[in-house]
C-alpha cells in the first residue's frame, strides 16, 4: 500500500501528507481549508480526548457547550483581544436560501438579512464571559471550572491536514477565579496537565515556557505554552494556558462580592489543545515506513494475522488466535484479528505497519505445531518468536516497553538538537543548518524579535520558566540579557 | 430555590422552563435560538453519549468527523432533499473582518466575500456522500458504518430550550452497504438500538414505527421513528433512523463494483438522536417538586448530606460519610458528598430534590449513635431510616428498583393515554380532551392526513411497524383502510 511513499528525507512535507493521507487519518474536503477527519484519524482523537477530559474531571472541571456563533460586536469588547486577535473568520450574514427562480437550486433569500452578522467563533472567551456575568454574583459562585470540546474556525490562508485547517476540533478551557493567585495556580495546573499528557500519552517531551508580547494571546496577561520538535528540527506549539488576569471580565462587567463584602472584579484563564496534536504525534515518532502510533494512544494495540493454506488450518489458528485476543482484551488492550480472505497475509503486514500498530502478531501452522507466535513490534521493526504461553503477559510488558522507547527516543532526539548560541553566526548556523531547539540571549525587546524572525524566520518559542539566570549579551543586538530564551523554526 | 416554581397543571409549559432553567440545565444565550448547556445539563448528554456511543461501536460502527460547511450547490444535488428540506440556513457569505475606521470595534471586509456562499450543516448528507464517493469503488470498501457527534444549525422561528433551538448537538449515522437488504437491515438495527436506550437508559417507553410521506425525511424512501408520550398528553419524536435507498448515491454518482464485477450504486442509511432527548427525559419523569432524573442518566446518583451543630460532629460524621462514598464508588455509583458550610441542610436537600438526584442519604448526630441512616428516593418522595451495615448494597438495588419504576409509571401512563377512535365525534373529543395517542384508521391519502392536522392540530406520529391489520373506515373521509394509525399532537 506504501508503494509510492517517498521518505523523510526526500521530501519531509510529502512524507507526511502521504502518511495523513495513505494511513486513512484525514483527507481534504471540498470546502477549502476543511478536513474529513477519517475513522482511523478520528478514534486517535477520541483516545486523546479520553486521557485528556479524565485528566480535567480529576482537577475539578466539568464539561459545558457555548453557542457556536458570536455576535459580530462582542470582539469589539475587549480591546487587546480586538486588535490582536486574527480577523480571518467566517462571517454569517443570512438565515434562509429559497428555490432559485429556474427551480433547479437554492440561492441565498436576500430579505432574510441579520441585522448583526454572526461569526463562527475562532475561540469563545467573549460569548462565554457574556454568560459568565449571568453565573457569577459572590464568592460562592466562584471558581468556574469549565471546558467545552468544540469546533473553531480561523480562515487559514495555507493549511495543511491537522496543522493548520480552516475548521478544527478542539477543547477549551475557561476558568473565573476570586483572585490573582487562584487564576495563576491553574494557568499553572493546566500547563502540567498538557506536558504529562503530551509525555505519558503521546510519548512527545516538551519544554514549557510563557510565550514573548509577540506571542500572547489577544487579551492575556501570559501565555504559556508546551513546545515538542518534530523530526524535521523544527518546534510545534502542542498547547497553551493563558492568565487572563480581569481583562475579560472588565470587558463583559463581571464582578463579584467577595467574602469581606466588597466587589471586584473576576480574575480568568482559558487553555486550549486541538486536532493539532494529531500533526505533533506523527511527526514526532513516525519513520519511513509510515505511521509509529504510541500503545497509549493506537486505535488497534496489537494486530493477530492467521498465516494458512487450507481453510482446516484457518480453523485451528482462528481458534487460537480468538483466545489470545480474549486474554489480551481482558488486560484493556484492544485487539483487531484480521482474518479477512480477500488480503493476503502480505498485504495485511504492510497494511498494520503503514498504519502504525504497535505490535503485530503472526501465527502460521507451524506456530501450531510448536506452540509458538511470530511477535513484530513497529517502533524498532524487531521480530522474535516467542512461546505462546502467557502471551498476554508478554505483549502486555511490550506495550509498556514500546511506550517508554519511543519517548525515550524523541527524548534524545531533542536532546540531540538543542544547542547554546553565543553569537550571531553561531545562532544563524545552528538555525539554518541544524534546526532544533537553540539557547541565546536576547534583549528583551519586540524589534529585536522580530528582526531575528526576518533575518533567519526562527521565532522565540518560550521563555523558560524558572529558566537559570545567566548574563549574557543579546545575540543580535550586544545588549545585556539575564536569561537565555529558545529559538526555533517552528510549524 | 424552587419557590416561584409552578406546577404542570398551572402551567406546563412554564414548568419545563423552570425546570430547564433552575436545575441549572440550560439557558438561551446573547445569540437568538442558541442556548447554553450548563455543566449539570451537558453532564446528561455526556452520559447519553457515553450509553449509545458504546451501543453504536458494539454494533460495528466507527466515529468519523466532516466539515462543519457545505457549499450552497450540494444542496441542489438530491432533487427531494433540496425540495423538501427546510430553507432556514445559517449562511456563510464572508471570510474576513477588518478594523472599523473609528478604530472601536470591527466590520465586516466587503472584499473578503466568498465565491460560493456555504451553508452550516442542517444535517450532513451531502457533504458526506460527496466523500463517501472518494472511498467506494469495489464491494471490498462496503459497508461503510460510520457516526458524527456534531452540532448542526437550523435557523428555527420559535424556539424552546432543548426541544428546538436553533444550533444543536447530535449524532449523525451515515452508512452505505451493498444491497437494498443490507440497508434495511441497517436502518432497522438502527431504530432497536434507539428504542432500547430510550427505554433502559432514559426509562421512557416508546412507540417504533414508519413515518407517513408528508413527515418524511427529504431524500428518504423511509422514514422510521421512535415516538414518545409526554406527561401533558403530547407525543416527541424521539429519533429517526432511514432508509434512504440509492437516492444520495445518484445524487453523488456513488457506484461499486460487485462481487460479480458490476457496477451498481450504493445503499445508504442515515440516523440521528439529538439534545432533544433531554427535553424528553424532562418531560417524562419531572414533576411539580421539579427534575427526576432516571439513575443510569443522572450525573450525580446519590447526594450525601451532613447533619450537625458542632464542628466535631462533623468530623465523625464526615469520616463516616466518606467510607459509604468510597464504597458506593467502588460499586460503579456516582457520588456527591456535599459538606460545604456554606448551606444549611435544607436548602440541600431542597437543591438536590429539585435537581432530581435519584437518592439522598442523610448522615446526623443520632444516626451516628443508632447506627442508622437516612434514605429518601426522589421518585417517590418516600423517606426511610436503614441501617448503615451494607448501605452500598442497598443504595445500588434502590438505584435499579428506581430505574425501574420510572419506566413502569411511564409506560402506565402511556397505556392509559392510549385510545382507539373509530368516528370523527370520538377523535375529535379524545385528541382536544384526554390527548395522548389515538389509533385510528386513515385512508392513506396526505390529503386526508393534512386536513386532519388542520382540523384537529393532531399529526401521524407513525404507522405501526408490523401493526395489526384489520379493515376499517378512516375517521374523516369515510373510505376504507386496512390498519390503524397513530395521532397525536405533537412537540
Amino acid at each position: 500500500m506504501a508503494k509510492d511513499f517517498v521518505t523523510r528525507e526526500e521530501n519531509y512535507s510529502q512524507w507526511y501528507n502521504d502518511i495523513v493521507i495513505k494511513a486513512d487519518l484525514a483527507e481534504n474536503s471540498a470546502v477549502r481549508g476543511c478536513m474529513v477527519i477519517k475513522p482511523y484519524g478520528y478514534s486517535i482523537w477520541e483516545k486523546m480526548q479520553a486521557a485528556l477530559d479524565k485528566m480535567f474531571k480529576d482537577t475539578g472541571h466539568s464539561n459545558a457547550y457555548f453557542p457556536l456563533f458570536i455576535p459580530k460586536s462582542f470582539f469589539s469588547r475587549e480591546a487587546a483581544h480586538v486588535d490582536g486577535f486574527a480577523k480571518e473568520c467566517a462571517v454569517v450574514t443570512h438565515y434562509r436560501l429559497k428555490n432559485s427562480e429556474d427551480g433547479k437550486g437554492v440561492v441565498v433569500d436576500e430579505t432574510a438579512k441579520l441585522e448583526e452578522e454572526l461569526i463562527i467563533r475562532p475561540t469563545s472567551e467573549t460569548i462565554i464571559w457574556e454568560t459568565y456575568k449571568k453565573w457569577i454574583q459572590s464568592y460562592r459562585d466562584l471558581p468556574i471550572l469549565v471546558n467545552q470540546w468544540a469546533n473553531v474556525v480561523r480562515w487559514e490562508m495555507r493549511t495543511r491536514l491537522f496543522l493548520r485547517t480552516t475548521e478544527f476540533l478542539w477543547q477549551e478551557g475557561h476558568t473565573a477565579h476570586e483572585t490573582k493567585a487562584e487564576a495563576e495556580k491553574e494557568t499553572a495546573l493546566i500547563l502540567d496537565v498538557y506536558k504529562t499528557f503530551a509525555e505519558e500519552f503521546m510519548a512527545v517531551p516538551v519544554l514549557q515556557g510563557v510565550k514573548t508580547a509577540n506571542e500572547r494571546f489577544a487579551g492575556a496577561i501570559d501565555t504559556f505554552c508546551i513546545e515538542a520538535l518534530m523530526q524535521d528540527g523544527k518546534a510545534l506549539q502542542a498547547g497553551t494556558s493563558h492568565f487572563l488576569g480581569q481583562n475579560f471580565a472588565k470587558a463583559f462587567d463581571v464582578k463579584y462580592l467577595s467574602k469581606e463584602n466588597k466587589l471586584d472584579y473576576v480574575w480568568a484563564t482559558s487553555w486550549g489543545v486541538s486536532t493539532r496534536l494529531i500533526g505533533a504525534l506523527i511527526m514526532a515518532h513516525s519513520d519511513d515506513k509510515g505511521l509509529v502510533l504510541p500503545p497509549k494512544l493506537a486505535p488497534i494495540q496489537v494486530a493477530i494475522i492467521p498465516i494458512y493454506r487450507k481453510p482446516e488450518q484457518l480453523e485451528a489458528i482462528s481458534e487460537k488466535a480468538n483466545e489470545i485476543k480474549k486474554a489480551l482484551e481482558a488486560r484493556g488492550i484492544s485487539v483487531k484479528y484480521d482474518d479477512r480472505d480477500t488480503y493476503k497475509p502480505g498485504w495485511k503486514f504492510a497494511e498494520y505497519e503503514f498504519k502504525g500498530v504497535p505490535i503485530r502478531l503472526a501465527i502460521g501452522p507451524r506456530d501450531m505445531e510448536n506452540g509458538t507466535i511470530e511477535v513484530a513490534r513497529r517502533d524498532t521493526l524487531e521480530k522474535e518468536t516467542l512461546q505462546m504461553a502467557d502471551i498476554d503477559h508478554k505483549v502486555e510488558h511490550l506495550l509498556e516497553q514500546i511506550q517508554e522507547n519511543l519517548y525515550r527516543k524523541a527524548f534524545d532526539f531533542r536532546e540531540d538538537s538543542t544547542h547554546r548560541a553565543d553569537t550571531w553566526e553561531e545562532f544563524t548556523d545552528l538555525i539554518e543548518n541544524k534546526g532544533g531547539f537553540v539557547y541565546a540571549h536576547w534583549d528583551g525587546t519586540s524589534e529585536t524579535e522580530l528582526a531575528i524572525k526576518d533575518k533567519t524566520k526562527a521565532t522565540i518559542r518560550l521563555i523558560p520558566i524558572d529558566g537559570e539566570k545567566e548574563e549574557g549579551k543579546c545575540i543580535l543586538s550586544g545588549k545585556p540579557s539575564q536569561q537565555r530564551v529558545v529559538f526555533a523554526k517552528a510549524y
